[in-house]
Order: C-alpha cells, then sequence, then structure tokens
C-alpha cells in the first residue's frame, strides 16, 4: 500500500462492498518504502539485532496504516475500525520477525462486523503466547488476509496486487499471455515457488490448507460498478464440480534465482552423495534439481545440483570442506542458469507433456542441463541467456497464446 | 528524540547509570520529526479525524523509538526490554488523543528491572479501558516518564531535555540568566504555565501531587563519568529540611501567547460581566487576566482581560453575538501583548515584591496594562515589544543577574 492516495482507493474500494451488502474485514500492508525504512533503522542500531525489538519496530508499519484507513472509511461515512495483532489476537509461534500463525481469536471481530463496521487489521503482525509483537516475516501480509478470512470463514479473500491477476507466463515477456480466470492452489504453489511473484508460496499453502477461495487483482484499478474480475484461485474439485474445460498445461514459469554446482568425480560407493547434501541440509540450504552422471569409469560420477544464487559462496565452502571426507576431484559452479517450468492439474494423464517440452526446447537448439518433474510440473535448467526464446516458445507450443497481445 | 545517533547517545548515558549500579527505566518519546509526520497524515486522511484512529496511528512513533533504544542497549550489552502501553498497562481514563495515566501495572516491570534488565516504555501511550490505543496529548511523554517514577517509587526522575535546566529567566534574552540548582514544585508550575517551555505543566503537577524528584538535564550532553547536574524540582519542604538559602524570587517568565481584548461601556448591573465570562469557558476559553475599569459614567464599566491568541477570533465572535443580550458598546482587541511574571516561593512573607516590580518598569517607562498575582507570582500585561527590556531590568533589579554571562 502506498501514501495516503492509495489508502483513499482501498477505501473506496471497500465502501463499494460494503454497498453490495457486503461484511468486510480488510488487512493492509505498510505503506510504500515504510518497512524499508523501519528495517534500514534496525540495522543501524545494531547489524546483530535482536529480533523481538524488531518486530516491535517493524510492526507500527502495519500499525499505521490500520488506523488511517479506519478514519479514512469512518471520513466516508463507512462505520470501520482497526484491531491490531494483540487486540484480537492473532496468536503466532515460532521464532520472531518470522513467526507463524497459529490461531486468530474472531469474537470481538465477528461480533463487530455482524454490527455492520468494517474490520481494519494490520497484516504481518501479530502476538506471541509471552504477550510481546511479533511480525510473520517479508511479505507476510498477504498470509495475514488468508489466515483472517479462514478464520473468519468469509466467502472470498481478495487480495490487491501491483498485478491485476494471474497469467499464462510473464507478460514482459509474451504479449500473448492471457489472464487466467481460474487457478488451482497445486498449479499456483508451482507457479509461485517457481518464480511467479503475484503471491507469497506461505500464503496460497495455508488457503490450500484451509480451503480460502483467493481473488487476485489490481490495485492500481479505479473502484467502479464492475470491477475488472482478477484469477480466482480455487480447489481442483471446484473446478471439476463446475465440468469446466480444463486446459493441459496451465502456464509458463520461469526462475533466475538459483545456481548450478557440479562436483566432479565423486567416488560412486554408497553414502558418498548423500554426504555431500545432509551438510547442506543442516546449513537450510535447499537443493533442488539432482543429477548424477554417468562416467565412463563406474568407480567414480559427477553430480550435479542447483541451489539458490544468494547460498552460492556458502554452499561452495561447505562443499570444499568436505574434500578430504569424500575425496571428489573439483567443484564447478554456474550462477547463470534459468529454470523453466510448465505446470498444469491436467498433465496428470498425460504422459506427451514432456516429451514435447523436450523437443520444443530441443528444436530451437536449447541445451538441457537438469530435469525435475512433480506430479503437476516439468522443470528443466537452461542457459540463462535463452530464458526469454524457451519460456515464448514453450508458450505457443502448449496452446497458451491469447487472440491479442495482453495489455 | 532525534534519530539513531541520539538513540545511541541515551543508551551510553544508560548503560553509565546501570553501570553505577541503577536500575533504570527508560521513557521515550518519538524520533524528531516523526509525530509531525504522523498527524500530518492523519489532518490528510480527514480533517476531523477520528481521534481513537489518530492514537493508533501517532502512537506508533514512540513505539519505534522504544524498539531501536532496547536493540541498541542489547547491541551494548546492556539487558533491556522495550514494554508498550499496553503491555504494562499504562491504563489511561478521558478522552483518546489526550488521555490521562488513571494507574500503571508496575508488576511485570518491577520483575523485570529487579532482574537487571533495563525497561524501555514509549511515552504518550497508554491503553483505555476498553482496550484500545490511548495517547495523552502532545509533550505527553514528560507526563509518562513523571507517572513511570511515581509507580515504581524511583529515586529520581531524570528529563533529558533541550536545554540544560531550569533558568532564573530566558538565556537567550539576559546573558546573565543563572541556571538553578534547586526550584519548588510550584515555581516551576508558574514558570511552565507562564511561558518557560522546558517542561510540560501537566508533568510538573503530577510530580507535586505524587511526590516525583524530577531532574532536568541536557540531552545533548555527551555521558561522562561526572554528568554536569540539571536542576531539581523538589518539595518545599525537602528544600527547607535541608535550610537552604533560599532567594525572594526564583526567576522571570515571559509569555507571548496571550491576546488582550476590550469590551467597553458594559451596563454596571449585577451579573453583566458574568454573562460575559460564562459563555467563553462553555467554550473552554481559557480568560486569564481580568480588570474591570471604574468609568466616570458608573452605570456603564470597561471590562479587560486576555485569551490565548489561538482562541482570540472565536472569543469575539462568542462576545459578538452576546451584543444583543449585554447591550455593551464595542470590542477592542490587541494581540501584541505580553505577560512577564516574577515567580517565587520567598515572595509570601515579602509585600515588596510587587511594589519593586511596579516600580522598576515605571523607571523605564513601561506602561502595565492589567496586573494579576497569585501567592507566589506576581503578573503584568505589557506592549510586546517591550518584552526583553522587562525581563532584563527586573532580572536585574531582583538580584538574579549571575557574575558570569551563561554559555
Amino acid at each position: 500500500m502506498a501514501g495516503m492516495e492509495r489508502i483513499r482507493k482501498v477505501a473506496a474500494r471497500v465502501r463499494h462492498e460494503v454497498g453490495r451488502g457486503n461484511e468486510v474485514a480488510v488487512v493492509v500492508s505498510a505503506m510504500a518504502g515504510e518497512t524499508d525504512r523501519l528495517v534500514g533503522f534496525c540495522k543501524e542500531a545494531s547489524p546483530l539485532y535482536d529480533t523481538a525489538e524488531y518486530d516491535v519496530v517493524v510492526a507500527s508499519g502495519e500499525q499505521v496504516t490500520s488506523g488511517l484507513l479506519a478514519m479514512t472509511l469512518k471520513a466516508m461515512g463507512v462505520d470501520a475500525r482497526s484491531w491490531l495483532g494483540w487486540q484480537l489476537p492473532v496468536r503466532t509461534m515460532g521464532n520472531h520477525s518470522k513467526a507463524r500463525i497459529h490461531e486468530i481469536d474472531t469474537e470481538a471481530l465477528l461480533t463487530a462486523m455482524g454490527g455492520g463496521q468494517v474490520a481494519v487489521i494490520p497484516g504481518f503482525q501479530g502476538q506471541m503466547e509471552d504477550g510481546r509483537v511479533s511480525t510473520l516475516g517479508r511479505g507476510g501480509s498477504d498470509t495475514s488476509a488468508v489466515a483472517v478470512a479462514a478464520a473468519i470463514k468469509a466467502d472470498r479473500c481478495d487480495i490487491y496486487t501491483d498485478v491485476d491477476g494471474v497469467y499464462t507466463t510473464d507478460p514482459r515477456i509474451v504479449s500473448r499471455a492471457r489472464k487466467l480466470d481460474r487457478i488451482t492452489y497445486e498449479e499456483m504453489l508451482e507457479l509461485a515457488s517457481v518464480g511467479s511473484k503475484v503471491l507469497q508460496t506461505r500464503s496460497v499453502a495455508l488457503a490450500m490448507k484451509e480451503g480460502v477461495r483467493v481473488q487476485v487483482l489490481s490495485s492500481f484499478e479505479e473502484p467502479g460498478d464492475d470491477p475488472e474480475p482478477g484469477t480466482m484461485i480455487v480447489s481442483e474439485e471446484e473446478i471439476e464440480d463446475k465440468k469446466m474445460e480444463r486446459q493441459l498445461i496451465t502456464g509458463i514459469a520461469h526462475d533466475k534465482n538459483d545456481a548450478k554446482i557440479i562436483v566432479t568425480r565423486v567416488p560412486d560407493k554408497p553414502g558418498a552423495v548423500a554426504s555431500i547434501f545432509g551438510p547442506l541440509a543442516e546449513a537450510s540450504i535447499n537443493v533442488d534439481m539432482i543429477i548424477q552422471n554417468d562416467s565412463k569409469d563406474k568407480a567414480e560420477t559427477d553430480v550435479t545440483f542447483t541451489v539458490p544464487r544468494a547460498d552460492l559462496a556458502r554452499a561452495v565452502d561447505i562443499i570444499e570442506g568436505l574434500k578430504a571426507t569424500i575425496g571428489f576431484n573439483r567443484i564447478i559452479t554456474d550462477p547463470e542458469v534459468a529454470k523453466i517450468s510448465v505446470v498444469g492439474v491436467g498433465m496428470r494423464s498425460h504422459a506427451g507433456v514432456a516429451a514435447l517440452m523436450f523437443k520444443t526446447l530441443a528444436d530451437r537448439g536449447i541445451n538441457i542441463e537438469a530435469i525435475s518433474t512433480s506430479e503437476i510440473k516439468v522443470s528443466v535448467l537452461i542457459d540463462e541467456d535463452e530464458t526469454e526464446l524457451a519460456v515464448r516458445v514453450l508458450h505457443t507450443a502448449y496452446g497458451l497464446d491469447g487472440e491479442q497481445p495482453a495489455a
């Protein structure tokens, strides 16, 4: 949420929903730039700041927005009040600065909403069992919104974002990308985790667990009588119940946040490969695609895998430290790789999806460096320079191109 | 409190006090400019903003400082934690945006302090009986500090301000103004209410009621082993117990916040004058000095009085509305007046104090437009242009000039 102009727009949207007879709870984020400013103060105070106090400082950003939105609504004649994390409370567990929502008390909230009052709730914040302020980690407001929707059993959870919905792929790369009317939680999770930055992965996982129907909408649109519908994120069952026609493939995602590591000539004996990945897991480094190349000399093997780019240096350090124990030859790294994923619930029953992907890329001379698959996704690792080309040819190959270039 | 540099200075001061074996609770204000920024947002949201939501927005300023100071202390190796208004809680009553502190729960606070932990408390904020956030009105952090000191029965309440103590008069006007070592609550109240802006009047009144020994110090000084002592505000009994030599007069204050109103030819009959002041009181306009000039024609009288300059237009409006009922001639206003006050507990037994004041001013040709007195104060109203001259000659006349010009 940006400055007062943005708050007024949100207030107008809320008034519109109230006018349609809806009971409304609004979860707000901080004003644009505010969280960065507050985090900056904390870093200035101490590079190793106390996370409980960090939460006290940073939670104030959403607190300010909630008060301002509630007073703007009241000034418009819409009854409203703010409910801070500790006032409901939003009960959290785990660690400060990255807490998890455990439970939300809704008694007071539902009474107020039942009386026609709009509830304005600062996202991102909650209260620990010991009564202290907690926050959910960056981007936590989406998760707060879904958690509130689940707690009050909302009919729908509308999330206003920088985009006006979920697309078949990044519209900046493919002008004929199409906005999806509907997408399943599973597909959204795969798209979110492989680089489509519409919603926080946590919030989608929570929506799936709690069965919250989420709608992604644009926060830039003027609130009119007939707002442009966004993308509904719903369960597979709901889509099947409505006998919607299903696409085989929902979308193409790309992700440039990984780096490739090759460890050469690892002795091909039981436990050798595991002894690489154990220490990485202990260091909380997430290893994604893994390939064990057969070497001619069967006594040794090359192991290729990806890690988040941000963890590359740390991962290399850890593996170097294992050289004496494991006895490999050397470590080759390549941060300039991209992961391209084809996602769709429909692919479960169609063996040809992966084959079409490999053929399409091969036809354009794009080399596949690694492959990983899940039930509803096929991912390949390619040279980063070929990202846009790969996304474009796959979007066409799977019949996703729209009639008109996207706006 | 300004930015991080200021917070680090406060942290160093606290560490110094902890090092001397003191148990410390710190009450903090918002960073410089922060409250104005937040109030600005509220005014932008709505000129007639909801005060309960205003409190939610504005209280965040002190919340941020409390978190930052606590984490700075921890980074210095001093155990500390923040206690927000609702966490203690600081129980308040009255109206949002100008609440009064009713009671402070100190159990958790005293346990933590007893365990060697510094308590960092955001000033200016509390919690209403219904659980909502409240604030005490601008400058309320001084009052919070005194209230906390009273609740935990502190030995002393040090208040760090823009100045290094209370002076016999404004050092910008009289270079030989002297810093006072001690002043009584009563004297401080008179000095505060007549324009010496060192401390909020409310905080001094509360300190007197609760018997809190307050020390006014400079927040600009570097925390060293022997900090420059400020001014102690204590009870008259304490000063008498120590058989301190007392000055007749403690200080000279000036105040340019009043305006003069003359209502001419008011019928001199019972109730006529009261019928002016009743409606002003109802409108919460504070009338200060009142003089009823005898006119030659005994059937009519001129009434002169002062009101806060900010209320002048409103006051005139109200009186104009009474013209038909009361039947006066006209209203003359003069906003360019100043109130000069001579303050001192010692004057109670010295009838000559007022006489010396009038003579000193008359000798310099300064015309006295109105007079008011209390047990420990004599105030006169003069032309605003003569403020500095009046303060200077009175400071000398009462023997207050120091040996050396003040730094």
